[in-house]
């Protein structure tokens, strides 16, 4: 799986050393890039007061730094910046079925990146932070929206964690048990896909109905999610 | 939010306790429920050697404990029964698209569980978490491939954690400024949705064709996985 070019591979860590099933693991950086870019939300965790938390987010990448926001007052988003969080994005592909229960799993891209964050201060990077936030969710949002507000940009924390130390796990195809003993059993054994899709837009009630959605939106309708 | 009958409330406790958009939260046993019902991969957060960890993982629920499991092998498994862990099960209904970028924001249904998971070692109990977890990911399944023999038994660890100590959190519908004044701006507003559902079986390439698939696959192809 490390197929990426030198210049391209993610460090080996304590963290990220990959200890087992190794053939599913990867130091790919374009292979990072690629399930972070295929994402919006992620899983925080994180320790507060001795309470470890895991909280699901929305995040946004630009490659080098992974932004996530949240209310000024969140506690987890109030602790993040004083500990090492670890950040997981899960694409989940479908179920491996094999003949034998045992070799039953799970088709899916999955990163983990380890880090401190730093609480974004600087007013200009707060708002490029957060339209790489709005644009990775949502593409064409930024420009078409009402940007936030002095007052808003006040209420909202924006974290910001480097992609320096992360590691990725992949699997896909069929199961491993096609050429063992239980091969032989007859049982049928394949993938069942899951796939994410965008469904149609529902127009907020309030909305007054000579309102057209915007072409950045319609276009993504039916489309593959992740 | 919290509509459930006071027998079917979840204890509040400092970890479940919401703080913040207490109109999301909810100590609704049943919601609890139908979160875990309705997915089989959760992010398990734990703490081994001072490293927080944040590790995707399949999991079953009984509706009183849930189960997981892996390699006797796994650093976040064996870390586990030493440890408070939260776990996550998150389902993404959609991105809300307000007037302005403050007030956008994502659909979602999830639950936090909080507590110290017991390594099942009773080998009728270890035989009926990993039946849970097998038919709550692929109901029909335990009873149609080969299940585990002892070797394959005494190479997996189960954990098994008291759905005890738990809280839901919940968005849906429409943005929240549609009476604000960006409703002045003119702007589409509403929510794209996001549908997972399972695709079409793929049959592993060694299966001989005359293998049909069965009839409790079958039927789930191109149905709402969650």
């Amino acid at each position: 799986m490390n197929s990426g070019t030198p210049e391209r591979q993610l460090p080996v860590t304590e963290r990220t050393r990959h200890r087992r099933l190794r053939e599913q693991g990867s130091l790919d950086r374009d292979q990072l890039d690629a399930i972070l870019d295929a994402g919006f939300i992620c899983h925080l965790g994180v320790s507060f007061e001795e309470t470890l938390m895991v909280v699901p987010t929305v995040y946004g990448s630009d490659g080098s730094t992974l932004y996530f926001h949240g209310s000024v007052a969140s506690r987890s988003l109030i602790a993040s910046p004083a500990a090492t969080v670890c950040v997981a994005v899960t694409h989940v592909d479908g179920l491996v079925l094999a003949r034998s229960v045992f070799e039953h799993g799970v088709n899916y891209r999955s990163a983990m990146i380890f880090g401190t964050p730093r609480l974004v201060t600087d007013p200009d990077e707060k708002l490029a932070g957060l339209r790489c936030l709005t644009e990775h969710a949502t593409p064409g949002q930024w420009d078409y929206a009402r940007r936030p507000s002095r007052k808003e940009l006040a209420a909202t924390a924006l974290l910001a964690l480097a992609l320096d130390e992360a590691s990725v796990k992949i699997r896909s195809g069929a199961p491993d048990d096609g050429d063992s003993e239980d091969a032989e059993l007859g049982l049928w054994a394949g993938v069942l896909p899951l796939r994410a899709t965008w469904g149609e837009l529902e127009p907020d009630p309030l909305l007054p109905e000579r309102i057209e959605a915007p072409a950045h939106l319609t276009k993504r309708v039916g489309t593959t999610a992740n």
